[in-house]
């Protein structure tokens, strides 16, 4: 886990930033929830993996304690056997956990708190979630994810706004060439179908299919047969899956002809569904891929994922999963939501030098004053006071050092402006001012002293 | 731990927002740490009670498994007498821990990055921090702290600059009566030297004198006793703090007759250092109190604290610790820090109604967007992104409901204006607007509609 210097918060507060004006500008309101939940609500939503990365709190004191004796005790009474110790301990000695992503916490919220909430209820949430996973490049234990989810109704427009202000963030922050691929889980469900995989094989099926990206065709070939499903279904489902990538290769009316191909394989109804988000969101750049699987089994109909050419795995994801808030409540409620990776964003922009001169280069402030000596720390604060006053970011020098010293300091922190208030300048009610890009310096009576700076820093009032 | 739902976190993040506006304003920069810390970074760092109250998180896989093999050999070999049992069993089954203040991840930041860092380091931090504590009115196991820090610098200025930030924080919350609290440990030292209190009962001697504001005058009396504290030097003690507190009730002079009051007990350059942070933070509301002691062990210089008359228990506090980094690497560095306390201004803000009405009453949206019939939603889409670009925040109504039902839903979520696009708006290419507080509608072309709202709109651009 990572400790984040100002420069780094700087650029994701600039990031962050945009992703909440643009959610807010679609009538998405912020939630958040507590970093720690009761292991209950967490286990068994993410699979059996996901159950071994979730960080466990362990129970306190009195808990603890008899947690503890119990196990003692058995240990005592029986002889233990070795296969014992080898079953997962965690559940007795922990009661908490740390959350694991922000879609479970939200089900828990919307199948719980439903009365204080809208009828449809649009909801962003950036926080960040945790997983013992091994740390990688780009991949942390500690990690930001940026959610946004309408929850309360089945229509497509859901699907759509998702994708148009997920594509309005990522157009701000400044990326060009993106693609987001659509799919649907009944489109899996029946593709699988007609290459003849046996329904209780299809979760395998779409675990190794959601490799392809990584394994490519042989790959998934390979691990399709050692899940036991057969050369010909194997064969059929590639064969699909390679037609639509000559389409794509082609360029031309892609979704349109992934579309036709799909007519006499897919329900009528879940393609009306494709074809209208497709419809409203027609200024983004969606692309159907009937590949595309999605890891999380939640999922119930449409399915999103964001690439960028330079960086392997997504920027992002989502779908709707109608089924998940009635694992919290007594009631089914329908839902969709999309999930930006902040810290994914956040190594292509610094790959790619896409933060904005005043983010990359910040200042620790705008102007520095100097001081004098020890009698005259009060003319300092006074005049800073006055910076302030006019919108500026004004740190004093805080001990009586050199002025030689008291300047380097000053291009330590990259400050644009130094106030130098020496002996003469206090005497006269002036103030030296030096532009510390451009080395000149001027002497300006101290009235002036604020808006004259304010004038050169575009965030002052 | 709680859930923030939408109208929460509005109120927090107005908050917020004022505290780190006025922190860079003086020129302090975000720090943020993660929330895991390793468990023996936090460990010790706080008194035995701290210790208790950490959040420890389990070790996972192998590690965990390797922890338990050893127990349980251990368990097996000699039979186990009870009192192992009892001993603390946290240490060998957890490697780290939740985060329990924002000191001690400074001081380690500040002692492993020195080198990124500039001399005079200048930080705020805001973030959640978690106790096992018993959840009670305004205290949470999960709560924000709002830190601010100066490292590096022995000047009574960072002293003073803090007290001038926080006043102005409080002042731009609408807060009109607090008063801070200065006291120096040096003067309790020397108080509780010149009543006589050896030098190995002071640690002891400041815990009961911490309660004097909880207790009264008796109760530290009984407490300073059953802590062994003689008779005489409790009286004395108790002696200097209630002429302190006459001095405050006569209201006159107060800070310099207290000072006067103190130039037998405590040395000249002490009381010098308490007289440059008054002569600095001449504008706020600073009370020098000679009984102020904060629990924590770590400050070596100043402290201070902040009250409100309608708050026991303080809204923030803080003060010098010069020692605090040295425990986490080789090099002594001097810092001084604040911390407010969020939960608390909150409760205060919310008890007092001093939220602006913009906040209390936030919309989830300036406008919503009806929908006619399953073929116009594309006309409702197009109508929001044309709202979107005159920045406003601009929702869709997601089905086709009648019309009724839709302005029901308007209702619920606030919104201000509601544009109705229905089947004769949609040919005449004009929008009905209407206005939810006044009730009043009319039909606008639609290219005007969105300048029109946006008038009445303050945050839009």
């Amino acid at each position: 886990m990572r400790d984040f210097l100002p420069a780094d918060v700087r650029k994701r507060e600039y990031v962050i930033k945009i992703i909440k004006d643009v959610y807010e500008s679609y009538g998405f309101e912020p939630l958040e929830t507590p970093a720690v939940e009761n292991i209950e609500t967490l286990m068994g939503k993410y699979g059996d993996e996901g159950n071994q990365l979730i960080f466990k709190i362990l129970k306190r004191g009195e808990k603890l304690q008899l947690s503890r004796e119990a196990r003692d005790e058995s240990l005592e009474q029986e002889a233990p056997p070795h296969a014992s110790r080898l079953t997962p301990p965690d559940t007795n000695l922990a009661d908490l956990a740390l959350r694991y992503d922000l879609t479970v916490p939200l089900a828990r919220v919307v199948a719980n708190r439903k009365n204080d909430l809208p009828k449809f209820f649009k909801r962003y949430q950036i926080q960040p979630v945790w997983r013992a996973d091994r740390p990688a490049r780009g991949r942390f234990r500690e990690f930001y994810q940026c959610d946004v989810d309408a929850i309360g109704s089945r229509s497509m427009v859901v699907e759509a706004e998702l994708i148009l202000a997920v594509s309005e963030i990522l157009k701000r922050l400044g990326f060009d060439n993106f693609t987001i691929r659509l799919n649907h889980r009944e489109v899996l469900t029946d593709i699988l179908d007609t290459a003849g995989v046996p329904a209780e094989k299809h979760g395998e099926a779409l675990v190794a299919i959601d490799k392809l990206d990584k394994i490519g065709s042989e790959g998934v070939q390979n691990e399709l047969e050692a899940r036991g499903i057969a050369g010909d279904a194997s064969n059929m489902l590639l064969d699909i899956f390679e037609q639509t990538q000559k389409i794509v290769e082609e360029g031309k009316d892609v979704n349109r002809t992934i579309v036709s191909n799909l007519i006499n394989i897919v329900s009528s109804e879940v393609l009306t569904e494709i074809g209208q988000v497709l419809q409203y969101a027609a200024n983004c750049p969606v692309q159907l891929d009937p590949s595309l699987a999605r890891g999380l089994s939640y999922y119930t109909g449409a399915i999103m994922e964001i690439n960028v050419p330079d960086l392997a795995g997504s920027l992002g994801g989502g779908g709707r999963y109608d089924g998940l808030i009635g694992m919290f409540g007594k009631e089914q409620i329908p839902a969709c939501g999309f999930s930006l990776g902040l810290e994914r964003i956040l190594v292509v922009m610094d790959e790619r030098e896409m933060f904005p001169p005043e983010i990359a280069g910040w200042a620790a402030a705008d102007v520095m004053v100097t001081v004098w000596d020890d009698k005259s720390f009060g003319e300092s604060l006074k005049l800073a006071r006055q910076l302030r006053s006019a919108g500026l970011r004004a740190t004093v020098y805080p001990e009586a050092d050199n002025v030689a010293k008291q300047f380097k300091f000053a291009s330590q922190i990259k400050v644009p402006f130094v106030c130098v208030l020496g002996e003469n300048e206090i005497a006269s009610g002036n103030v030296t001012l030096k532009n510390m890009n451009s080395g000149e310096q001027e002497t300006i009576e101290v009235s002036q002293i604020a808006k004259k700076i304010a004038l050169q820093i575009p965030t002052a009032k």
